[in-house]
């Protein structure tokens, strides 16, 4: 079974998941959810204790009811059961040497024969390192591994990264470390390696001679929502397309690695980074979302906290260029906006019309093999076939693969695991694959640093576009400019809008 | 509008179409049918006139309700309009010119403003030259263009295919002939050109490098059913091979024409059939279907007609080699077989395993691009994408593309038109396309007359197969020997079996 | 051995080639020198008889004398030999029945075993036809095979083409008729299939994905020299694009045939041109030489019989286009003049800059493979190197196979066939591989026709070049604008001129 | 120009290239020669000053005899200035601090403006560390950089260079280490990088599709001549297979790299060698040279120093599998021996044959692109091509670029600098490119070291071969088994042998 335990030392020693930030909004939304559901799953090693560090006074039973709240699945034993696996301990401050001292000591005493220790920090970024160097200092595990788990962000830009991966480096290897990009997590994006590597019918066709262009996209119905004081110090480009969106695209577009060992296929994703020069002023378009067409919801400046004057995007579409033989004049659209017309995340491969057209009529419409992540996972390529009948027409049509039909339970509904779930269970199975390495981040920081500066330092205004419209017509024209050619929705197969 | 008239002599001019063998099974279950339906669409011209011409001695009356027992859709009233526009001429013989040229007096008081004829050949081949002669010497219009439809067979191996062809081309141009092979009349067969050039993804991995083998495949699930005394003189390699597969390959594997016109599809066509060489018998496996196991269904020899000591084959799997640059390598197997567990004809293009297997377990399935001619239309693209779940593991699904489901109507129905409406249609407008060109058909005699001839003069024993079963297992070890890989049934989208 | 002859008939029955227009100067510059040199390597069969046939009055000693002014090798011997099997009859016209009845009466006495003759016709194309029907009337040998040999011009645009193919084929089937492009005849022509087809490392680079572009390039360095008058009405266009520079294209760019018997070639060859579209306007450059900058030479306006006010062009560069899967989007560009700076005929295949430059400095200079028709045949790829030495630097230098050294005889010098030799030998041999089918002709006006009829209607000017320079500068214009780069001389192997 | 320093630092701050060992046998004629080439060139700075070190007692004098007694170039001045510049230090070992603080004070005197270091470690392996701790713990410059050039042997095996390196990486970061494999060094393995990526007709056929193997070649004329106790104890796998030619195959194998920096083709690199599993016991044919036929040469176990019994191999022909994407099914042959029939290292890549043979008579040679690495440097492609004259029989030759002839003086003579010397220059430049990573060397004993211990633990007898003889014949048919196919000596086109 592919899910048995890579680390053997994993049975044999207490495992202690220790979460700093226990009674913060991540923790509470995402970090407990995923281990219940592993817990559920029977993928927590019976002996795993989970540890709530943080600095607020709670009840046992305040912790345990507010940890419990987002809870998915199971039923009152499996919940009863793991709560009992859960315990609280409150600290003086993130870094506080005296208490993560007597949080260690707390730990080793359940650690009769060895302990493996994994911190969560489910923190924000200005405790990282304090908390790290008390960790260090006063909380590691001399008895078996111990394992950092860091969420984003990582630093403003290139510069801000680097120092950040420095004062990390001093105090945990690179190996002991698990930073988290939860859309690694996500089902179609690790499909993206199995489609790619697995089938060999589009390996051939994968490079600059047969794809016109590939689509990176994200789109959100909402906009700040009264957390735009938090966002506009980000933006989009920060806050999205440095680090989901970029991870994605280096799935996409890397050669394959010597196996798919963590470090092999990090070795890709970091070496087609590094292949992608920085964006340039002429190949982006920055955008902010004004109030809606109808009034009824409003723009982003309407949001308090933020300033009156404020240029910071809500919205980017930028072309990449990766220069090495496989992509040589290939653009990479990379496109994400919040306060959009649709929730969405998608991977279009937009292929070249066939080199000559022997069918009557207007241009053929190029395929186009779509991989949408979120919602309604789906694999569907976009192809041309004889239209039925007497004459010799053409229809642009699907080869389909949706998830909820191929894979559901028949009530046209698919329980995927949640991206946390997955990325938790392969830290305790020390599997790196699915996390962001130190050289990977400073790559796509280098990628997005100068076009940050520049938008800040030459004041560039956002275009401004309808709360809830479908992208500014700009990114439309800047696309058109490097050969886009928009395709026609499909026939569809099953009837679900594409 | 793709359907009009290629040919605009076509509407200034009376349109006769002339059935030889009106009173035969032919014409009445396909010719008659077809033409009827043509008309409920609105596709025959207005001055249309159908004479059928028979030895029988028919009223007016039998011959009307003969021809349209077949009928399908329209309402009384087309078929009343239909019928108005049906004649019959009894004629001596095929042989007997006077009979012709009384043919040639009716039909010439019609035609004032000039007149087209249609001369569709339901006669058996015996007459074919007897009956053409006549034609030749006394029924052809002058005032408009003729063209002459023929129906297999067309000789029983190179030698008489070539004596059949020098006999009808001192009798017309090969422009005046459409030889009809109905399976060039199938939607999907239809469809192999679009999908083959109208998308890029195909095309750059459709060779010997990417595809691993091709499979033509027909089974019917009936036996000769009391008929085998005829089937007996020709055997399923004259019957379905030679004709209909070597046609079907041929679309497949053929290179790209210079246009879709007529000459140069067949220019291809032909010019992949000469780069394959006759069939050895290494490379056949020939047998001959016995009673089932059950008792129930009896084998062929049990046919009233069939000589006790036939040998003759009503199953044939055999390997054909494309030598040139595009196939060398590939294997196609060509597979057909009668009283077998299923009707179904389709194409399987197998591609080869990933170069590098990435992925834990034992072998990737290759991919496989299925076109299933019939029954239930459909092209499918099986492949390798992650399964679902927390695990790494690879499930083997179907991009799909069912025909009743993209283009139905919605109860699961599909209205194709039937084979010969669309070669009829053809041959109004002049279009050959769908026709088998002289030099085809001796192409494909040259592939299979040695191995008829050997089978033949060696006596060779074909392997006895039970009625309604798979097919026999010499024929899965002779592809199995070329490295073919049995691929697992998919997980269906649809549900449908594959 | 390979030269033995493929047509058994050969050897058994008498041969005779009768030379028409044997007193004009293709025949002694070209026929005779090549029978001789065929008789001096025993390539003529023993029982070959050579009958001149003309309307001048001339001595057996006269017509010897000047049949043999241009021979080339052998010894008196051989001379002595060679004469003694040739003879010469007097007609009174090329349209005189009588003559030709006599003729046939003089080689029937010859052929009593049976007699095959070649018809070799070295006269005017507005006698082809007349004499065409009085040797189809009354000179055919009855006892053997007839082969009638042709020379250009083959009509002046599509349609006399057209109207001249009916007439020949009205006399003589397609397979009787050997038309020759003596182009076809040279070393490096032929050569080019076996470069392509023979070696593994061309073909996969052999299209639109690795080929910038084609240069099919031929240059004189002399003018009219007094036959203005003549060439006036022809042109540059009709003398050397339509028919050599366009034959060799397709050479270059057909796709494999199925075997390299004739018409497999010529199938492909006449499919390539048929995928090339008429040149347009836009697509083309004439000129016409002035005279040269220092005044030596004159210029073509000062020819006599060329009018004062002449716009025929003595140099035209087009840019072809070839419409199918493996050239679309590569330009061909086909170049020739007259009274330019070298002599050469030169096929030049540039292939695209690597994808992505990883040498520091400015762009790499594309690969080219040169081969060299004429003079000092040779076939050579320019490449890039690390240049010697201490430095990363790169150098563009030549893989070099040139034929004088490779196959010569150690003086420098290498005796090559003369095109005429190699073409008289396949006639004798029943090859076509080397001479042009009816519809190849027709498909290559087709594709220069429209341009000659838009430059004498709209009077186009050609721009005006001075005698002896290397090019207009609009054609490099033209060029350039389809993204040629010029690449450097390159630092040669053998010292010899690039 | 190219050659400038790439640190600016060298410029500023005195130099001092220190040679450990510099009393012996690899110092005076390797590392001193290349240093003095370097300064007849001008390309050491000005500034430099060369110090040697050893246990030996010398005089000023006696030391310059020795160290320039294998200069080349130059004149007396070169020479009289190169040695004002060299200096002697006596140390009492390789492993006595105080020696080496000694150094340091009298270094450090140079040193005002800061000092950068090179230690150029001509010293046996077994005090590479104990003189590393010194260097380490006493010689290190505190005003520049410290760099130290190690040469081979790094280990015996897999466990021994890991350990190595270990040892190495507490004293010294991955960058201040430079490891010689001088191979790297050699003009046409440098070349290897830019004849694949500078020019565009490579790259297309440079995999598993069209490449049917490689050979990697390394023959040498001599056999131990009286150093057999020293090579008995490695043999032939770990002295040349391991380093040279398991680089050398590296770079013919790898993927293009992000650029051509150092850390990028060592990546590359490091990366190829992973994908290549360890060589088994099927896939070697080891061999030891006995006498030479004639008697006049002896065998290796007539070597004094060589054990009786010994099985160590002179001679190794292997076939490695390269499991990636490109290579997969294109076996590599890595050969290599001593006491053979020529000297000679050499890359061949063998292409596959055509798939279609179109041309008549027996299989075509397949293409061979072979890189000829010493003596007499060389790029050649054998093709085919027609063979002149009026057969249609072809011809296999060569493309060529003999490095003498194209780059050379004219008197057949060519300049190249010895691989030493371009390696030094690069240390003190700072460019790791042709020096081997760690991780290179770790991948590349992974390779060896499995095949080494079962050779020894099982005893496997090497087959014996003739002194002077071209190659044991299981070695042929070790290849033959995977499919090479000899090709023929090409009709040359300057005449040397192949």
């Amino acid at each position: 079974d592919s899910l048995e335990p890579v680390d053997v030392e994993l049975l044999e020693k207490a495992l202690t998941i220790i979460v700093l930030g226990a009674s913060g909004d991540l923790a509470k939304k995402k970090t407990f959810p995923a281990l219940f559901s592993l817990h559920v799953s029977g993928l927590l090693p019976s002996h795993t204790a989970i540890y709530g560090f943080a600095r607020s006074d709670l009840t046992d039973d305040d912790y345990k009811s507010r940890i419990s709240e987002y809870f998915k699945g199971g039923d009152d034993n499996d919940k009863e059961e793991f709560l009992s696996r859960c315990f609280y301990v409150k600290g003086n401050s993130y870094d506080d040497r005296e208490s993560f001292k007597k949080l260690h000591s707390i730990l080793a005493e359940r650690e009769s024969k060895g302990g493996n220790r994994i911190f969560y920090m489910a923190i924000p970024p200005s405790v990282f390192i304090a908390s790290g160097k008390c960790v260090k200092a006063k909380c590691m595990s001399k008895t078996g591994w111990n394992r950092v788990v860091v969420e984003k962000p990582f630093g403003t830009d290139l510069e801000s990264s680097i120092a950040l991966g420095k004062s990390f480096a001093k105090l945990f290897t690179e190996n002991q470390l698990y930073r988290i990009d939860h859309y690694l997590g996500k089902e179609m994006v690790q499909n993206l390696l199995v489609l790619r590597f697995a089938n060999e019918v589009f390996e051939p066709v994968w490079n600059r001679h047969h794809i016109a262009n590939v689509q990176i996209i994200f789109k959100e119905p909402f906009g700040t929502q009264g957390r735009g004081g938090y966002f506009d110090s980000s933006g989009i480009i920060r806050d999205v397309f440095q680090n989901h969106l970029l991870q994605v695209l280096s799935l996409v577009a890397m050669e394959p690695p010597v196996s798919l060992a963590s470090e092999d296929v990090r070795d890709e994703k970091a070496k087609l980074l590094r292949a992608i020069p920085p964006i340039t002023l002429e190949d982006i378009v920055v955008g902010q979302y004004g109030p809606s067409c109808d009034g009824s919801q409003p723009g982003y400046l309407d949001d308090d906290g933020v300033p009156d004057d404020s240029i910071t995007p809500t919205y980017a579409c930028a072309v990449l260029h990766v220069n090495n033989s496989r992509w040589e004049g290939t653009p990479f659209f990379v496109k994400c906006g919040k306060a959009l017309n649709e929730r969405k995340m998608e991977i279009r491969i937009q292929f070249k019309r066939p080199a000559n057209n022997l069918f009557l009529g207007p241009d053929l419409n190029p395929n186009e093999l779509v991989v949408r992540v979120q919602p309604e996972e789906a694999v569907y390529l976009k192809m041309t076939t004889k239209k039925p009948g007497l004459t010799g027409d053409t229809s642009y049509v699907k080869l389909d693969l949706t998830y909820t039909t191929s894979f559901g339970t028949g009530d046209g509904s698919l329980k995927l695991p949640d991206a946390y779930e997955r990325l938790i269970l392969d830290v305790t199975r020390g599997d790196h694959n699915l996390f962001v390495r130190n050289d990977e981040l400073d790559a796509a920081w280098a990628i997005v640093t100068p076009i940050l500066h520049q938008l800040e330092e030459q004041k560039v205004q956002p275009v401004i576009y309808p709360y809830g419209s479908r992208s500014p017509t700009a990114a439309d024209d800047l696309m058109v400019s490097y050969g886009f050619v928009p395709t026609p929705v499909c026939q569809s197969l099953l009837g679900h809008c594409e």
